[in-house]
């Protein structure tokens, strides 16, 4: 007898969304795509040709697809603004849950899902932060693990998108949450991860500019944006962000510790191609996010699935992607108002500063 | 109605059959692992725990698994010695086949091969050269072939593998054809693709020697060697091999043309990781070939299935597969003669240098 | 006729002083060292040694050597705090001065070379820069300078010093102005360089924790620092400065502009030799940071004494220095306060952030 | 009193003579220029406004600048073809001698230099090998010197210069002895340093093309080649050489051991900057011999210099220019017989193979 396969739906076939359902699809062994929630036609027009063939069923309204007979798991993989609300229904319907980050803009709408979720032990809920289930960030996590770089104390992470000339991030811009909820929150997240899920902020600061794109400061938004975020204990985490790299999509770490240091894609490679010519010697970068983490996203699939499965622990728990944006938000509010936020060794805002 | 899918056995589950089964199984939306054979009884232990949950009929007989109701190709991954054996078999019960390489260490015998497929031209019948389904081998041909380097004249390629000091290839030499044959059967493959697979061979001179296994002598083998062949047309490949690497399997190639220059994986790269440590900066290399090509299993699996599925063409002729065997064949007999050979331009040996 | 040379004279004859005073003895062909000061026995004994048998005259008494016949330039390498009194001397006596960085890590005094330097005006007067005359910094500068990378908008830049496990720089930190002063004026003055000399500063902001040695907080510095520098007209400039590094020294810089992206040493050198071991790929660094800038050293004593002989122009202003000093000093105070520092578009500082 | 300085003079002020005489006017603290030669009117002209205004003597006769009262060494830069002769003169005068390699291209004409020394043991007479004076090859040498590699088995290393569009080396190739004198000179060179001054070669092999000059074959030679030679005890290198590199000179060497290997400019560096551009990540690379080099030539001159004033070893034994050379016309004679050609264990040619 064939083992048993999680029954899965995907919400949202937008540029993530085709990718989740057809890793769901194709490339989860365990899993089974049973149904694809879409509301835009050009999309089901797509999932007609890619997904109904192999008996995915399609549908045009999510409480509907949430109904389809036997349905285990949910991937969230809509708009941000829906992310919060799909992921509640679901974990009301009983459904295991994987959304894509962030949760929400809001720190309390993510905390809300946080809440559902803890009404449904029983329930796989998480949040996809890719970057988790990269071969490179997980190799650097375990040495630092096991003490290769002796205390970690300073991170540095970076999240910068190839130039999109279209400037279509502008109008995306005024429901993101702001460069540092919308690409940093990755980086908060690793910094989290590195330094420990329970790590307490103690000041954040962010400055920024619009070197291509001044439209944006009319959403209070930035196009390069540099932040520090300082943890009681002595951990220290700067981030940079930017929609303008030329070479590439550029997201890279560096956890520096009392002995070692690690980086984690500090020269970025798309083959293993160089070209050696009149102008110098050359190599290719990925161009996008997908290029760089797309075995990530399938491994992300793969684990889900094994977790809901066999009933075991996910990677990490899902209140830090609450923690995330709440950092987030607030090197967002910092580059508004030009001022450092404190917080006390409770995690609380505070007026004053602790030196 | 879900696609129909290609009914695929393995025979052999040896290190590389095991690899291909689960491919198959997991990871080849396309296809469907019906049976597998093997006569060793770890190996049939293994499959009844990894395969047999999953539908797959565990054979230990080869011509039963021929049998298989509905099945429709084979790959053949046991030991070199009956490749070709098992292949012209599952040709003869008019199955498809992607037989591991290389067909055979003996000239005569790789061509029967041939001879066999071409009795049965609606088959597909490939022989497994791994690097040509690697992304970074592709990407560098396709420069070529869009005329980035001018015209190719040099090719240099290596396949290195970690030493193992178990001595494990010692006694393996004697079935393997030679390190020659064994190894660098890719990377005469590669200058066969790169150059042009009707490239015709003008001279191969090879030397060898011994420095960490001397018994290797006695089957007339060496653990390092250097050959070089020239192509008629002003082309010349040379290639080096060892059992001896210290930091990981390191297969790289060179291509230098009139204008330019493409290197593949001169820089190995394990993960994006890089450790700065007071010995200096650092980075590791995947240990095996399999660390190096998982990827481009998994593309040669789904590429042969949907060859046969699709009646569409192999990215490359059968016939070729036994011009690199005739190369390899030549260098091991160079290097064990201490002479250059010499071919006319109809590629059949000469007496005679042609300058 | 042999061509005239430079008759310099070497203050301090310390670490750096006697490397001073070496380039300028061997490695300058258009100057001669005729004398030194140093009022330490040990440095006087390895003048005797290294300087005097090639007719360096050794004083240990500044003003003495300053009276040296003939003497028309001094290289001031003593420690910081008697950096602008010697400088200020040495003008006054007529001679071309060449000052190790920073003039003071006070900014009025500071201006006082300045100021001291305009009395003067046809004495090159330069501060020791050493970045500036490094040939990469200024292929980078070069490259942006032609527009390779449209307009500049970030620019990131760290000075970490490779551990020292003696802790000397514990007692060193309260002199040394704290470690924005000390390591950061370099990349400080490297924004000045790449941004344009006249750049207003609008903000500044640090955050610093102490890693390897807590003691550092008596003399209100830390061992890890990050700073953020905004500059008006829309430009961003962000700081790392370390004393732990396990690796040796690594300085780099990389400036990112609104079409292409230039690094400097991201990837260290020592030499261009690469291990292949058990653990990996491995190639070392270069330790110190006079490994890293060896070069550098020389290229700026032969310019500084080209500018002197043939008065053709310095590099750079001397103004810069102290701009780079008021920067450096700002991020200092602002680690202290735990506040952002604000400027007008005078340069003068405000209370208020101006978004 | 200042310390003696060695009297040089400088035969040849083509582009390494001038380059020679700069390095001993300039950069060699020991060292004086007194006088140079050169029977070339724009060579002279060059002279007289970078040599003779700081007291150098220009000669246009040989025998005349021998005459120079004082000198007491001599580089020898001119064309290969008089390279042997001056050099003999200039030991029957009783000068130290620095000669451009290759000694000749002629085994016999190279050994009588050798013998001519060795009637002057006072005298220090060397080959300007210059890769046995950077860094890079001495840190790789001292490696493997202090067992970082177990037993050194496997040599590459190659010469590939810069494409010369104007096919100046065309006319070149008539007195430059081929290929494998003209470039390989120096890794046959490498390979007896690494494997041992005393290494016996036991087989020598080479093939060439002529991929972008094909009139060289007029002069017997090609524009790429490779050749492997064996020597007795087990070690092996092989060496490639080319005239029509893209991106620049590329000489590099790896030399795998037993346990490790090392490479040697396996990845060229001409500045540290990387260039990030819609096209990838770029650097540039040395265009010419002497930009990978000069500070090798240099570090030559300089202890060159000491070992004639302090009567100290020079790095290397004048007989091992000889060795090179022996082997280089081998390689060039089994290039154009198309035959491998033997040695016995006393390095005496032999029809034979041994195996």
């Amino acid at each position: 007898m064939a083992p048993r396969k999680l029954q899965v739906a995907c919400s949202g076939l937008g540029r993530m969304g085709a990718r989740h359902a057809l890793h769901f699809l194709n490339r989860t062994p365990r899993a089974e795509l049973v149904a694809a929630f879409t509301p835009e036609p050009s999309e089901v027009a797509w999932a007609k040709i890619h997904l109904e063939p192999s008996g995915v069923t399609i549908c045009t309204d999510y409480n509907e697809m949430l109904r389809h007979p036997g349905l285990e798991a949910v991937v969230v993989a809509t708009v941000t603004t829906v992310h919060a609300e799909q992921a509640i229904k679901a974990i009301q319907a009983n459904k295991h849950v994987l959304c894509e980050k962030p949760l929400s803009t809001s720190v309390e709408i993510s905390q809300s899902v946080v809440d559902a979720s803890k009404t449904k032990p029983h329930l796989k809920v998480t949040c996809g932060f890719s970057r988790r289930f990269d071969t490179s960030y997980r190799d650097a996590f375990d040495r630092m693990d096991s003490d290769a770089i002796g205390r970690p104390s300073i991170f540095r992470s970076q999240t910068c998108d190839k130039l999109d000339p279209s400037g279509f991030f502008v109008e995306y811009a005024q429901f993101s949450g702001g460069i540092f909820v919308d690409c940093n929150v990755h980086d908060i997240d690793l910094a989290l991860w590195y330094f420990g899920q329970d790590s307490i902020v103690k000041s954040v600061v962010a400055t920024g500019i619009t070197a291509v794109q001044p439209e944006l400061r009319k959403y209070k938004d930035v196009d390069n944006g540099v932040g520090i975020v300082e943890f009681w204990g002595g951990k220290l985490a700067y981030f940079y962000s930017s929609r303008m790299m030329a070479a590439g999509q550029h997201d890279m770490a560096e956890i520096i510790g009392t002995e070692d240091e690690l980086s984690i894609n500090a020269n970025p490679i798309g083959t293993l191609v160089e070209m050696s010519e009149p102008t110098g010697i050359r190599r290719e970068s990925p161009p996008h996010y997908y290029g760089r983490f797309e075995q990530a996203f399938v491994t992300e699939a793969t684990e889900f699935t094994a977790a809901c499965l066999d009933d075991s622990k996910l990677p990490f728990k899902l209140s830090g992607a609450v923690q995330a944006v709440k950092i987030g938000c607030a090197l967002q509010e910092s580059l508004n108002s030009g001022k450092k936020i404190y917080f006390d060794e409770t995690g609380r805002r505070s007026e004053k500063a602790a030196l």
